[in-house]
Parts: structure tokens; C-alpha cells; sequence
């Protein structure tokens, strides 16, 4: 069965996006701090038809995870946030499952991104995703919200954190408070950038 | 000037207790994992008046920061549920200001412990605790408060984050939200030991 991998960037004090999101602010007052490290990475510029950027082994973390996904889980705000910016190719290049309650038709883009409505569990949009991702990982592309629906139902594989050495103050935060039994994690993989740390879990 | 430190255990999703602390229950329920790492070694053992433990590198980087520190500042619900455990030989072993609304004389105990009372402002007693840390570094005890009160006031020199790999899912946060700008910080030392993560910090 595909592996099922979330990544995302968080700041120290817990935040993914800064104060105020909404569809129209899709990471809050600030929030950009939290992408600085990406936005100029050599891959994410090729992922996003650009060229140019800086090959770092950031750049080739990247471009592994990049490699690695064969489909994508998102909630809805991230698309309603996102298609305002996408172009007509986005930056996915894979089939993504959209979880929301307002059924619509598959949305066909350029470069290999379809996006696929889903009005049901998270359970079974990871399993069409693990269907689609032709024996690749699938990727929970976020919001935070999903991250933790995945981490809580069981289903999340690993987890990788790109801590933002900033204290954002406010915003959404990737871990909410939650009932239930402690979850252990193991850390499988920790590197240091000179902008970002990067820690990799695998559930236990 | 003496340094200003903290140092404190955090679960992954950034809780320092499990749920409901109390004076009681100092740690909430299940909140004693986060120090499962540092019971058990020999260095946490000797500052407790105890023989054996592990040697390992934790044990040496909990010993530095032991033999760094002259000086603690602590909050009073750290102090009322110590209180309860620590015996006449407390394993502080230098000075202590207990931030309190509460007046009273100061607490002499064995083994170079004192508690002094503050009821001032938290600029006030760590400039307290700077005067009588001899030239070391002032250690910022706990709880969370305390060290958010301290790095929001931009009086903490380093903060040493120990990552538990763990989801608590509830108890007492590290970082509460604040407003006011994102506070930008900065890595200076990384390690992980099979336990837990070692961040180190300065504010920038």
C-alpha cells in the first residue's frame, strides 16, 4: 500500500500560517515568513514551470518528495486559497482529491493535475488517492486541519515538519488540542538547513 | 551581564504537561513522559542526591547546563507543586526567585537552595537573580509562563527546546498565542539522541 506523507512548514512556536487567514489570505498577516525558505529553492521553481533558484540540499529534499508523490489529499480552504494563484498548470502534476461538502465536477488542468471532488471521509479519499498514486506515496498537501484528521484516523505514514526557526505569535496551528491516548512518533530523519530544520516522523 | 536560559521538555505538538495540571497533578495526566528522558540519567540523579543513572550525552548536556546556572527564577505554581517533591535538599543548588503575588521570608534550605520571594515584575527578578548568579548564567526554570513572559519581554538570551517525539494532545502549551510582531530566532546547536531532540536557540 502507498505510503501516506505529509509535509509542512510550521514556525518554533507551533503556527503554519500567520494571524487571519482566509480564502483571500491564504497564510495570514506574515504568513509568507513560513515559505521564504522554499519559494527560491531550485525544484520549487521548476515544479511551478519556473526557472532558476538555488540548488541546495534543501532543493533536492524537495525534489525527492516531489519524486515520490504520485497523488495528493487537500482540504478545501487550500484549493478555494490556491486556485486564486495556481495557473493553468499547477504545481501538482498529479491526480488531487479535494475533501469538501460541495460535490462538483473533476476539474482537468494542464500538466497532469486533476482535481477530483470529494464529499466523503478522509478514510476513502486517501484510499481513491492510494488507488490514482500508481504504487507512489501520496501526499496530504494540507490544510493543517487534514494533516491532523490523517494523523488521528491512523493513516498518516510519516510526517515531515520544516520548523521555521520564527515565533509567529498567532495563526493556525498545525497541532490542535485533541482527546485520546498520546501518539507515539519516531524520528527518522532530522537535517539543518541555514533557514530551516527539518524533522521527519514516522507513526509508531 | 549573566545569560538568560531556558531549558524544557516540549511534546512534538508543543505541550509541556499532559492534560490538567494542577499543584497536585504538577504535570498532568500522562505528562510524566516528557521527562522519561531525563530521569534516568546520572547527571538529573546527582543534581537529585542519587546515585547511578546513564552516562550518556544527554546525561553530559543536562551536567553543563547544570554547572553553567548560578541563579533560577522560577512562577509559583512551579514552586507550590515542587514544593511538595523536592526534599530538604533541594536539587537547585543555588539561589532561587519564586515570581509570587504572595509576600513571605525567604526559604533556606540544605545544600545551597534558597527561595526568595518576589512580588515584582519579571524584569525585576531576573535582574535579582543576575546580581546574585556570580558571574553564571540565570536559569528560567519554569513553567511555561514564566519562560513566555521572559522571551516576550526579549529577556531571554537562549531557549533549549528538548523535543519529545510524542502528540500529547492536550495540557499546557509552551506558546500560548501573543500579538505583537513574530519574534525571529536562531538555531545554534541540533542534536538528537535516541530519546529526544536538543534545539537550541538565540533570540535574534
Amino acid at each position: 500500500m502507498a505510503k501516506v506523507v505529509a509535509e509542512i512548514s510550521m514556525s518554533l512556536d507551533g503556527f503554519v500560517t500567520g494571524p487571519g487567514d482566509s480564502p483571500e489570505l491564504g497564510l495570514g498577516a506574515g504568513g509568507e515568513r513560513l515559505h521564504e525558505w522554499v519559494v527560491k529553492l531550485a525544484s520549487w521553481r521548476k515544479q511551478h514551470g519556473m526557472e532558476g533558484g538555488e540548488d541546495t540540499r534543501d532543493s533536492q529534499l524537495l525534489e525527492e518528495a516531489v519524486q515520490n508523490t504520485g497523488a495528493l489529499v487537500m482540504g478545501r480552504r487550500m484549493f478555494d486559497h490556491g486556485i486564486r494563484h495556481w495557473s493553468d498548470n499547477p504545481p501538482f502534476h498529479n491526480p488531487v482529491f479535494v475533501l469538501t461538502h460541495r460535490p462538483r465536477e473533476p476539474l482537468v488542468k494542464e500538466g497532469g493535475t486533476t482535481f477530483t471532488f470529494i464529499n466523503d471521509s478522509i478514510e476513502n479519499a486517501i484510499a481513491q488517492a492510494q488507488a490514482a498514486a500508481g504504487g507512489k506515496d501520496v501526499a496530504i498537501a494540507g490544510g493543517a486541519d487534514v494533516i491532523q484528521q490523517a494523523l488521528r484516523a491512523g493513516l498518516l505514514t510519516e510526517l515531515e515538519i520544516h520548523m521555521v526557526p520564527v515565533l509567529m505569535g498567532d495563526g493556525v496551528r498545525l497541532f490542535d488540542r485533541t482527546a485520546g491516548e498520546p501518539v507515539e512518533m519516531e524520528l527518522i530523519r532530522l537535517e539543518q538547513s541555514p533557514d530551516v530544520i527539518h524533522l521527519r516522523f514516522r507513526t509508531v
